[in-house]
């Protein structure tokens, strides 16, 4: 029996143990994927406690604590930070078998020196811990640093100014690369009732007039070059499935002039409008040789009464499980048809998906990049060794796991790095017990080759990074 | 190895053992959830034979042996009880990995003192000892008794006298109590044939003329009142899907006219009819803080010729496929958003639902109860070592395993206690291997808390019973 | 730890080991389930390389060697053998976990005696090695009779004159029986533009004029006749999703007559007919005992550019995920009705599927045959480890896995026997571990008896096939 979150955690076999240690451990880390903030990287922003870090606007962990039975007053209202704390505290104890439980557990050991149980009992102590590291210097950038971070991708919209990046690239002090990420979901939502006011200042920051779908997509192409100025090499679509309903160019042309008039769109209307969105964005992608992720199979904001007190991203998500395979070919071919489909991640939502985009992405393979289409890492409702497991076995049972870009953060904290070691642990013992059972044989230049590129460098290689500062094409 | 049903059966690490043996076997049972009847109780039912406990009403054992070639007449037909009992026994010894097996093996130990394998060769001498026992003494009571029941809840309608329940309680030799639940499918059923019958039959049970769906629902809170006397805290409704069409409070009454002037329903209509009658019963449920389960996602009665034949729960079900979390959540949040959101239990029948199901009761925990929207636990044809996993690990997945209620019978039989068993060794391997992992830390206190809760206390806890006979709210 | 691929692979208790060695392993194969062609078997096939063997026709190789970035010229394209080959090695490194790895690697050593794993550095040495055995004398029948197959099952179209079954019967030198099976795909396609060519190429072989349904018909069942005579008992059909959309005998002449005009066909009217289509043939086969195949679940030809250069067949399906079971259920219960349902084997593509086919066979289940109506076993995207497990336990836990007729190659190479080791280790695997946790006896007699029925004996029960060449009725 191993000793609670010990060296060898998660690790079943002396083959799992050697490949995580002497291969994926050493690794750093290249975030393709977060939500974290520029301007709090430039600024270094520091904590007064630990609460701050944790709980200001993690919902997963809101979620938990509701589920605990606690009040939001001590989740998202006005109780004192360390009530706050406390209450997630007791509430880890009943997560056992949460990635929670692990994350949490993780990030104490790895960046505050703690290696007991987090509860109610423990929880005055861990918090006088943290806080007296997160005052003694932990600041933003130091929590990179220590992660040992070489590049990150942030997510943001065209409209967006890009200076926090300007700045960062500008700070000779900061030795890890944050580029943007160009992610047009508020371009390509006309049922959003602010959807013209979006277009206006997308406008002005494309120095566009809107007045056509041509024009949006002329000013997005604007707003492209300053992305790609920055170094971003990187899309991102979020979707509550990946949809195909095809339209002439001057159908969406009505659509786009009959929103602008103030008219509501049908069901089928949207549809049309954000597949001729995705075609044109794809096509640029692929002209740009950008990577295009699609994230899909999310139903938002479900309970009323904590969305009109919260808003958006307030814990109150859940999968959707609407999601025609036909709508997801049809849209990879008329890409692929002409020879414009970009190199594409697809995430799904729900588990139940897994096979078919597993089998999907083995269609619109083809010899210019190895592993050209991507079944992305188990995201948010799946991101837990469950979901990574089955994630993996089913992308190794349909395709080649020795192409797969591996795990991204998808956080909104500066602690979340510990994501990535969860991962690789699991990768390894995956990997691992199936050489112990002879299934692959014990040749360590192809687990070495394996294991370095799934914690890092197919990613580096994927996206066409240059970790020292210069794009390398890789197409 | 371990030997056939052992005392360390399905426990593979010592953790495993150490907390079945320690915290979960020691818990008595209370079975919220079970189809036995209240007469067989109070009049403490013998049997002559074995068969009569296992195959008289057992449908999960009828299709096992009609998938084994067995002719009716030898399931539910003529043939004597022994020769039905010898062909169970030969399909047994192919049910090899089936819930089925394990279960019968466990009540040949635990009630008839048989740890031997039972197939065609044993066949006869099992039939003999157990019949002798059964005849020793080996009652409804007596059963019930032996597995260390501290109260149970079957299953009852609206129109029931309740009086069986009456007897029960009045009977102070029985220790055990028996509560109702509150289960009025055949009031949200219009679609039925029968449904003005079922109307006449209710309304003189409540002493009500039934004119108007107002009147529907006026009758159901008067019967309510009277399960209330009895100790009723729990409803349950079973459902294709849990749907969500709502509908002005004219259009529902002119559906119930309609519907009682002899017309059919539309599709549409039904489900309009029972989102009303959903919403109207959980509002209702939540002023009297009674829990609500939800079952769904089965199709009935599948195959005409057996139908016909042997009518409805005849082992002709399969699992239903249509389940839009939009509808799920739709209902959900129509309670939530005016804080009638009662308790609620969500059980899917289809397997590749339950991180829908995980995610969607996420949305609706709010901090008055802990664990107050729960994923059932594994049911019918989920009712096996994978099923099991799946559900729990789903749970500790996206939520709070602590807190979840634990394991129910789902019984026609007074035998099935050994489920509880069966589950709580699934339950201690699986936190057990997380322990040895290095997961969770081996700490005593913690675990026990866990093990126990889910095991017993939970459930007492999260329902509000007062074992020793008075309701506790908990609210 | 096992050495790579040794005697004990996937095998991970003593029991499994056992079972393996001692009841499965020695059991000859019945394959009663493959693409082979007929006249290669009769002419005995000889070939130059491994290339040809291995990456000729088999889109599961091509897949993955596009996922490696490899060209098309290297695929399907003009590069000589060797290359491509050498390409294959590559890309196999990187296919770790995946079946073709386990696959390649079994017949590297069951037919070419190398125990070494194949990668770019092996590439060499492993083509000369093989192409020596291949000049040698390693022909088609050697394979199949180094397999020890002892009757295998082509698939054939209603029209083909299986002149090559015919000389394979007489010729008394081939001990292996080769029967046809009934595939007539084409003949239920109207949406296809080659429909009524191919209805005069079917009216030819049958000396029929087909201007009818009841033609149509007529036509196959004087084809079924011809299939009889050559030893046929299975019948297999593809489809998209198992439909069930019931019409009057004059609507489907009528929409047969209209297809026959030139007019094209509605959705609706195309799943009439095939419904229509599928009760004839259901009858029919229930009166001729021949068992009934139904795979479904696949999106075909998804990308237009491979699509149009290659053809069908070239590794560019999907998963298709639409799969009503209220249509599975209605198609059943319309032949079980009136007591025609054949034997029916199911075999879904959708894992997400697996526990709804396995409720609803289930409710099909009668008494005359053991296991009358099966689910098939992990079928092409499934066709691995994890998919095996999840086929077998499924089937395990809703039915009865004794039962099961196991294992087909449904193979287009002649080295594809080896699935079937994998298979029965997979098997052994599983069914080890249950008796090790405790869950089953470890009764020899039970053990041997399930084993050897899975492996093989199961199978040539089920379909009634007389091995020394007889046909023998089971029902």
């Amino acid at each position: 029996m191993k000793r609670f979150m010990d060296e060898d955690l998660l690790l079943s076999t002396d083959t799992a143990k050697r490949l995580y240690h002497r291969y994926a451990a050493p690794m750093p880390i290249l975030d393709y994927h977060c939500h974290i903030s520029p301007r709090e990287i430039y600024e270094d922003r520091g904590f007064d406690n630990i609460a701050q870090v944790w709980l200001e606007g993690d919902h997963y962990k809101w979620r938990q604590m509701r589920a605990n039975g606690v009040p939001e007053r001590c989740i998202t209202g006005d109780a004192p930070d360390k009530e706050k704390f406390s209450r997630y505290a007791e509430t880890l104890e009943m997560a056992i078998g949460n990635p929670l439980y692990h994350w949490s557990h993780l990030e104490l050991k790895r960046y505050f020196g703690y290696d007991g149980p987090l509860n109610g009992e423990t929880a005055d102590a861990v918090w006088e811990l943290c806080n007296e590291r997160l005052r003694g210097g932990l600041t933003a950038r130091e929590m990179i640093r220590m992660s040992n971070v070489t590049l990150l991708c942030t997510t943001d919209d065209p409209a967006d100014s890009l200076v926090w990046h300007q700045k960062i690239a500008d700070d000779e002090g900061f030795g890890v690369r944050v580029l943007p990420t160009w992610r047009p979901d508020r371009a390509m939502s006309p049922e959003k009732e602010d959807y013209p006011a979006y277009l206006k200042e997308l406008g002005r920051a494309a120095d566009v007039e809107i007045g056509s779908f041509d024009a949006l997509i002329g000013a997005l192409k604007k707003r492209m070059d300053l992305f790609e100025e920055m170094g971003c090499r990187i899309s991102d679509h979020g979707l509550p499935f990946v949809m195909y309903e095809p339209a002439k160019k001057e159908e969406i042309e009505q659509i786009f002039s009959r929103r602008l008039a103030g008219s509501s769109l049908s069901p089928r209307e949207i549809r049309q409008f954000k597949t001729a969105f995705l075609l044109e964005m794809g096509r640029e992608y692929d002209r740009r040789d950008w990577a295009m992720q699609l994230h899909y199979g999310v139903k938002r904001d479900n309970n009323e009464k904590i969305f009109r007190a919260l808003g958006a991203d307030a814990g109150i998500d859940c999968i959707y499980d609407h999601a025609p395979a036909a709508d997801m070919t049809g849209l990879l071919n008329a890409l692929a048809r002409t020879d414009e489909l970009p190199r594409t991640i697809i995430y799904p939502l729900n588990p139940a998906d897994n096979a078919v985009v597993g089998t999907v992405i083995g269609c619109f393979q083809e010899g210019s990049v190895a592993g050209k289409i991507q079944q992305g890492s188990a995201w948010w409702f799946n991101d837990h060794k469950e979901g990574m497991i089955r994630q993996m076995t089913t992308l190794a049972s349909l395709g080649l796991l020795g192409n797969f870009i591996g795990m991204l953060t998808d956080s909104r904290s500066f602690l979340s790095y510990t994501r990535h070691e969860y991962f690789r642990r699991i990768l390894c013992d995956l990997i691992g017990g199936w050489v112990e059972e002879g299934g692959y044989p014990e040749d360590e230049r192809a687990l070495e080759k394996i294991i370095r590129g799934i914690s890092y460098e197919n990613a580096v290689r994927y996206f066409g990074f240059d970790i020292r500062g210069q794009k390398v094409y890789n197409k």
